[in-house]
């Protein structure tokens, strides 16, 4: 009897106190608006387990592209409960020869480390100073924000890497991509690069651009 | 005549300001969606006075359960004018022998003061060392971010004590209440924790735990 | 055809990458709700280069008025492509004589640079002690987040400035309309500023307040 | 024999995460650098329970002063333990009739609690707008970061308030005295404010003031 | 000999904005005094590729203890580069039958993803909500910053996870070892969790507790 | 008599309050270590009006270079008072044909105005998605953090243009010169870029590239 009402009191301590703590987390509702610090939260009586777990990173990229590499990404919304808490992952694939081609996180610093194979990966500091190393199985490499980057599979066989970025939304800008797969007139790409109107209309043939 | 000039223009020139600034505060709006930022704000128009003002921290909590102690929050968005400020306030009651047990608040620090009464109050460190001390009126102790802490009641009479936090949503999360009070099954609990199961079946008991 | 399925390759793996980049900005939609980091984000797909350009600026603002001054901003949700990117600017300016009266931004650091004129600036710290500069033309000067500052016009022709602020809502408070431009009780400005009764009543007179 | 192996292998684990976990908080070392992020810290050999309590609010301050009040901070250095963790406490006496006159703390929001008699307490937004309540004892209120704001016993007796900051330093700007308790030339004063002559100059030999 | 000319040019505008850009990072100095904000920054000039790289992942920590489990940290010191740049990771090593006992980390998030094996992992909420997972290779799942947490080997063979958290230290405190492996007194430890003298003084001695 | 007694009273008062004011700024001591959140702090007793005063911006930059322009940044440490508080400057000058080729600033958000002259910019997103526009005098841009963009005189006379950055060590990565203005080896240049060889090795000898 006495334990019963011991019970009760516990309860009724508790809820009052649950009340205030809605904001543990955030899981993303990618149907509410969105604002500077994320998605909105889903009602925290909809959030279950699984909106805590992701398992679009367990299987590989597919690498049959030009770049013979592949990016899977674990951000929100997609991995819904990660919003708001300033974390995010993703999955490199890189067949043999491949490369995730020179990029920046303009959101976010990156840390990476090897789980199959030989990465070579480097980045460049606003004082124009190159990092190099050659990387292996367990080695972790960090590379600071908005920094320009670059991993390549300098080894055999495939390789394999997981990266962990500072944000729930890091973004992903690859140079290449940025000058040559979209419509920047190429007087622009040239004028602002000093690359030669032949190599940016090729590489505007290569990736797609238009302009 | 010339000073209806003056004040018209100040008017005028106060308003263009003016609508600059309605982020001085962001009053909780409990019906729109949150972010991980807090929640939405209410329209400026609405706000008054009251937003800004809580309280429920006048009065004593109900000290009659089974720690003898009572924790009254001021988080939003019951104090609505409190979200997205980055601080909140809470009030402890703790009745002879009471205790508020083993806990952590997740998301912020926490600075206590004593008005009235003794507290035994601690923390444990991450390195696993015990800082311990015994709080008269007036003293202030602070508890670093996401440590694990308790308050005790080490006099004679009653105690009372207001807290504050460096988020309008700190969070609190009991170990024996997160370990004994809810679905987490007891060969978990055990595995995790090397208790027996003997001691988790009984605590589950008397706290209302399942499983 | 080889070049045609590595744009097609390309495009793939590019899309997927995208996907989780939309919070490159979140260029402000005044409609929906806002939260303690901002204004909600608009959809991307509307998102156009005219979001990011404000052209307000481009115009002196109208001084024909007591302080013979005007401040234009460049805030959210009017710039809306500044939302959420922890910057906002506007303009000063100061006719001949012309005065930015005492005034802090609740919510921002700013730093002005001189464009035309000359401007006597400063600012007072929380110790009390005075900072004080005359400006010319390309001189830029700090004032350090919430401390009170004022820019007068110390030169013989009008002044331009620029300011930049930590902050896409930085506040604007003037001392003396928060004063005597309001409903705030005189008896309460009296004793919470030392200043007599007969001062109050006529700055009061003089700025619209009432009570 | 079993029993002590367990114990060195447990030690053995501990100790290398341990080494891990020094910024668990980062206690004030007055005598090494400071850093826009506040104190050095101490070396935590050197760190004790000491360092997280401050016994200086513990008793009232002096308030036989003009303003028949005292503010008694519990800030880094002297609170050694809140250094970093983004939170302080400060305790208001008011004697009967008392002030905290008009100011800002430009580095915070502030939450006070009343803990004896009756004070009316006011802040006023960018938007120029006036905030105003009367507060009893257990009544709590925020002021937003950077917001001119006051308290002044309106009851009978002495009041005593305790006021938490979001900052370890959140710096506080008494208006009357950043204007006339300091060398900031009266003409300036003036011009800045559209208060007199006579009434700046006789201000100034109030309090102190120079120029 | 234009070309020379050009690049002369281009070297020094360079030169002087590059010198603007050291804080692109701030690699640990372990010597200089820490901050709330992390390490002293190493001087530049002696900054190397290798400051950026982590080996001590990529060998399995030992895990011939009483939990059959180790973690291995990359954290500043250790690793230099993360300092200041807000993420770190670890590596988690689970023999068969291993377990990370419940823990939190007090100062970030953690996101952890499955590199070998099957993982048993949950974390409660403040709401006292369980939320369980069972993970398999490649499955990613996320802990909010500060919740308690446990990851159990609940395959056949080894485990392995990496972890990556949003802090460069994120700290760690185990439950039990808080509670049971130092000089916590045992009336407190039962005062402050309802558990009985008999199981704290046995797995004080398990642990290595005193007092 | 009495009002002297008053002065020392408030002098007093004043003093114990001023002593808790020290991080109003952080004046930057570049002889000091630096942490991750900036520059050591100066001693306040030695900071003064010019330090929070910078004339670097008020001559036009040298623009007699192979861009036709001139970057002249308003950082710390040279702009001393500036550190810590979250934002900086930077004056461009675009000689006729000048250009600020493409840049990302890993550490900041840019909002740029429009001085003098015409200015064609633009930004690409994350997206791959270019905001091109031409802005004439006066008018404002943002550039949201760390993403490609540039500046280009489209106008017939020199342009002048002020930025302001949401850091105050922004950093700045010039694409080109990151790719052909140092010892990264043409092979990675060309792997993680898809330029010719031909192209890298001729900008390697324009910008002064080795390897």
């Amino acid at each position: 009897m006495k334990m019963i009402i011991h019970v009760f009191f516990i309860i009724s301590l508790f809820s009052s106190i649950a009340f205030a703590s809605v904001q543990d987390f955030c899981v993303a509702d990618p149907k509410g608006p969105q604002s500077p610090s994320g998605y909105s939260c889903k009602n925290p009586d909809q959030v279950n387990e699984n909106d805590f777990v992701f398992s679009g990173l367990g299987k590989a990229g597919n690498t049959s592209n030009i770049i013979k590499a592949a990016v899977t990404p674990a951000f929100a919304p997609a991995f819904a409960g990660i919003n708001g808490l300033g974390i995010s992952m993703a999955r490199l694939d890189l067949a043999g020869g491949g490369v995730i081609p020179l990029h920046t996180h303009p959101g976010a610093s990156e840390v990476l480390v090897v789980i199959q194979g030989t990465i070579c990966a480097g980045f460049i500091s606003s004082a124009n100073k190159v990092y190099l190393k050659t990387l292996n199985r367990g080695d972790t490499m960090v590379f600071p924000q908005g920094l320009l980057h670059f991993q390549l599979n300098s080894g055999k066989g495939p390789a394999l890497a997981f990266v962990a970025f500072g944000s729930p939304s890091p973004g992903l800008q690859i140079t290449s991509f940025a000058l040559f797969a979209n419509d920047l007139p190429s007087e622009l790409v040239e004028a602002t690069t000093f690359l030669s109107d032949e190599e940016v209309k090729k590489l505007k043939g290569v990736l797609g651009g238009t302009n």
